[in-house]
């Protein structure tokens, strides 16, 4: 097995582009691919300050790798979720790869801070856990993001998961999610404060990479990251979602890369506008200012709910058949 | 397990339905599904000459014997393909059908009236099997139909097939076969003569019904019908996509029904105009006057390459990995 580009000792095999490459190649690889994502969907603009969304996985530290090697300002941001040892040790992994380059890394705790976990939020509320672990994600780095003045936030979303994501969309045609699902979400003012920005720009630099190349990318640059899944995204209809694919994908490379990249070219346009009705609607939240539909945001209403309670432990909260009934386009399993 | 309308013993659970049936109400169930379809997608009309594509399977002989007993007028056709003892074997099952119930059974033999057959011209094409087994499909029923007079032809696509055909079409984001699979499609004028029919009516009644519950309609009418599946779609795509899908459905009853209705209902009419830049091209083929957007139609041009060729045996045209490459929209995988 050659490398394709300089013909020396190959150390991983790319069936979907039919190339294999040597450990310099590959890395260079993932920049490129990196690179092109970045500028095909004007992900991030010189000088720009990044948010990177830190969970300790081979793929947000690749991320920050990345994004420091191609020479961006990128600053990380982590949050102890309070499951169990995998928090701690996803938190652990976080920390060593910052404190070994001298990074900035912010750190929120949903216990310390807001008094509340994810098994907690999970049990309190009978939902499944991916369904508070996205929310509470999505809202403190958004809103991490605008109080620190980062130009954009930087997930960590790879092929396998914005593929995995899409089929769900489409397995139940939310036409709301498939008209927001993009590599890049512009930043938002809110309708009430023009010119105040409500949502930083998000934007998913490792589209263009499977989770199998993130992993080698980490084990090749000699990163350390949590290897384990989340213990309570087992059975998740994410996880399945990405089993089915990976079956397609297996008979014909490139499938899940065609359904993805087609999606964006061929038909996300035609969604697009059941996402902006929902836009249209929204407003601050009374509590915390956040952009919401109601009076009070999702957040807020959870930590009103779930805030104070004593913690449960993780093994008491049983992954539910069937998984999280309403994912969000861009959620990812945990951290 | 009890029937879920009369409590006596069940013979059949149907978990998306959450419902278990005895041996009557299963088969009202099967023919109210069928009812229920002609009517939202306006199929049928009372009066409507119907012509049945018969393969010998379970979902067309269901089809057949459904539309008979909900009083319909409806003949049966049936097409020799050539592929070795399945060929044979199916048409028997479809001739066994019709003579028994005294039924009108139409016949075509493609080595007998077009010099070729399936095996022969998937060697002599170097293309899939299914490829130009649905081409001869689709044109010998539509011709068929048009010179009988028929109103309208029907054709036993069920659930799984739609679903699978659906899941290839959203994989690769055909948006012209997208906007092109309903299971009614309207009949057809062609663009330089007004008024005359170039396509008939399609429709497919049984799209709310799942291959077990046709196989399981058949058992309970006493239909025999041929279990066997297609020695040459093995490995296919279209199996490969059910495949996918049934995982999904086995963890999530009812994700195969959302996903296709779900489509007809929240994203069909978005790829419709996809479907209509082709109907614009459309003129008479030069050789048969079959609808063809170039000169001669893929079926003359089929016949004229490989008609009068030897016979090339089922085993030696080996199906390849990949399956038939260009799907399209609302092709079964033989017949």
């Amino acid at each position: 097995m050659k490398c394709a580009v300089c013909r020396g000792p190959a150390v991983i095999d790319l069936r979907r582009h039919n190339a294999n490459f040597c450990a310099d190649h590959f890395l260079k690889f993932c920049r490129d691919q990196v690179v092109r994502a970045i500028d095909e969907h004007d992900m991030i603009e010189p000088g720009d300050r990044v948010l990177v969304a830190v969970s300790g996985g081979k793929d947000s530290l690749a991320l920050w790798d990345l994004l420091l090697e191609l020479g961006y300002d990128a600053e990380g941001m982590t949050i102890g979720l309070g499951i169990g040892d995998y928090s701690t040790a996803s938190t652990a992994a976080a920390l060593a790869f910052a404190e070994r380059r001298a990074l900035t890394l912010r750190r929120i705790d949903l216990r310390g801070d807001y008094d509340y976990d994810i098994p907690t939020a999970s049990a309190a509320t009978g939902r499944v856990p991916c369904s508070s672990c996205g929310l509470s994600k999505r809202h403190l780095i958004d809103r991490a993001a605008l109080d620190g003045g980062y130009d954009v936030v930087a997930t960590g979303h790879n092929l396998d998961d914005e593929a995995a994501v899409l089929f769900g969309n489409v397995l139940h045609w939310h036409t709301e999610y498939l008209g927001r699902q993009r590599p890049t979400l512009a930043e938002r003012s809110g309708p009430s404060s023009p010119g105040t920005r409500v949502f930083p720009r998000k934007v998913k630099p490792l589209v263009r990479l499977t989770e199998r190349e993130t992993a080698a990318y980490c084990v090749l640059r000699d990163i350390d990251y949590i290897v384990e899944e989340c213990p309570m995204a087992e059975g998740n209809r994410h996880l399945r979602y990405k089993e089915a694919l990976n079956a397609v994908e297996d008979a014909s490379p490139g499938a899940k890369q065609a359904f993805y990249f087609g999606f964006l070219a061929r038909a996300a346009s035609r969604f697009a506008p059941d996402a902006a009705v929902t836009d249209g609607e929204l407003r601050a939240c009374g509590r915390c200012g956040a952009p919401t539909t109601g009076e009070v945001c999702a957040f807020c209403r959870l930590v009103e709910r779930v805030g104070g309670q004593d913690p449960v432990p993780v093994e008491l909260v049983r992954p539910r058949r069937g998984g999280a009934r309403h994912r969000r386009a861009g959620t990812k399993a945990h951290s």
